[in-house]
């Protein structure tokens, strides 16, 4: 097991659920944010929690983070700190550096500066929200590349009580019913002859072409 | 077919991307905002733009709030605001309400004054980045429930140009392969002959337990 080390920069809503979870899970997780009230808030959650302006070289340097192996830049509303804070960690010698962007032209740059991942958290949770409200069957709805995305959706009134291999939705629209959420439980391996109750829940994955024929029987 | 009208209060990065997603689905979309800035920059991607204080309960009422279907809230920052605006459109009688909430003291107070559902799009998206940060063969994971999720995962030396039934990942962990990524494309209905070629990538799909055993074999 190779448990790496990580550092935050930024702890916001989005970096500190980044810090949180990466600490949760095991990992060495340094937290540095410009805010000494967001930095008492986080410091248990985290293994080290440091106040510090991330656009100060000097200042990450005496934290040492040339010695991290994988730096998430989280600051947001100040791009011209996010830009600086990449430009200084890939400097500093980083070799896995993530920030997030607020739009397409500070993705570009960032990329531009180093950046070897850049990730746009509220986009793409506007979209995956967005696509779960246009209707009340389609429950979740999320991108996995830009042609295929996962939908759970409650069973059309025509499903209840029928069997997979009845429905047969991967003749009739091409997509794949890839597991059934029974309340609290979830069968992941579903076979022909499961039969889909009335509070089921589907979770299909297919081409979004696919996908939207289905959402619109769901409509209409 | 069943089109609705949304009205999204507060174009943020996450507002703005729950509109113009909804739009692009051919909805009927109003986006509000106090910023006449933001407003200019969003009106080309909606329906209507109209800068306007969302705390202001006669502001939103001339403009015809009562007749939307569903709104949805994501005034980020100014917590009074947010839990204003929930309330002024709930009062006005709009039946679905969605909310972005900074924390859970916040996502509380939404729902206690009315909002029908509660959405945390940082924290959730910061738990998705940190689970495909931890080993460079985990591309992405994404929660589904509580207890099961979908994860991409780039295939174990062992398994390049096995079968599915050769590495029986089902039997040997639990979960499933969903799908294989051949580059652009995807096959989503992957059978038991299919063969894993060293550039793809699988969507396994399982209960947290058995995926973290899979992460587990990924690092060692
Ligand atoms: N120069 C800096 N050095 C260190 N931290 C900084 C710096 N500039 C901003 N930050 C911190 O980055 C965090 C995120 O910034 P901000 O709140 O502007 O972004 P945001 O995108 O709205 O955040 P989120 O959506 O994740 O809550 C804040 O806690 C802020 O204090
Ligand atoms: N009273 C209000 N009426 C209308 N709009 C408002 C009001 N208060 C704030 N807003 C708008 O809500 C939007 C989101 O607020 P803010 O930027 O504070 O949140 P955020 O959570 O950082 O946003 P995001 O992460 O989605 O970019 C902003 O464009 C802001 O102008
Ligand atoms: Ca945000
Ligand atoms: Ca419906
Ligand atoms: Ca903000
Ligand atoms: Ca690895």
């Amino acid at each position: 097991m190779n448990m790496k080390q990580y550092v935050v920069i930024g702890c916001g809503r989005f970096g500190s659920s980044v810090a949180r979870t990466l600490y949760k899970m095991g990992h060495d997780v340094l937290a540095i944010d410009s805010n000494e009230e967001i930095i008492q808030h986080v410091s248990d959650e985290v293994t080290h929690a440091v106040q510090a302006d991330a656009t100060d070289e000097n200042s990450l340097k005496s934290l040492g983070i040339r010695n991290f192996d994988v730096a998430i830049i989280t600051i947001g509303s100040d791009i011209q700190a996010s830009i600086m804070a990449t430009l200084i960690v890939k400097e500093l010698g980083i070799k896995y550096v993530v920030a997030k962007a607020n739009n397409e032209i500070h993705a570009k740059l960032l990329f531009k500066i180093g950046a070897d991942r850049v990730v746009f958290p509220e986009r793409d949770m506007g979209m995956r929200v967005a696509h779960n409200l246009v209707s009340s069957n389609i429950l979740d709805y999320i991108e996995l590349a830009p042609d295929y995305s996962i939908m759970e959706i409650a069973p059309l009134d025509d499903w209840v009580g029928k069997t997979l291999l009845e429905i047969d939705v991967r003749s009739k629209y091409g997509v794949n019913i890839m597991a059934i959420k029974h309340g609290y439980e979830m069968n992941v391996s579903p076979i022909a002859m499961d039969r889909i109750g009335k509070d089921d829940i589907l979770v299909v994955i297919g081409h979004n072409k696919d996908l939207e024929k289905i959402e619109k029987q769901v409509w209409s």
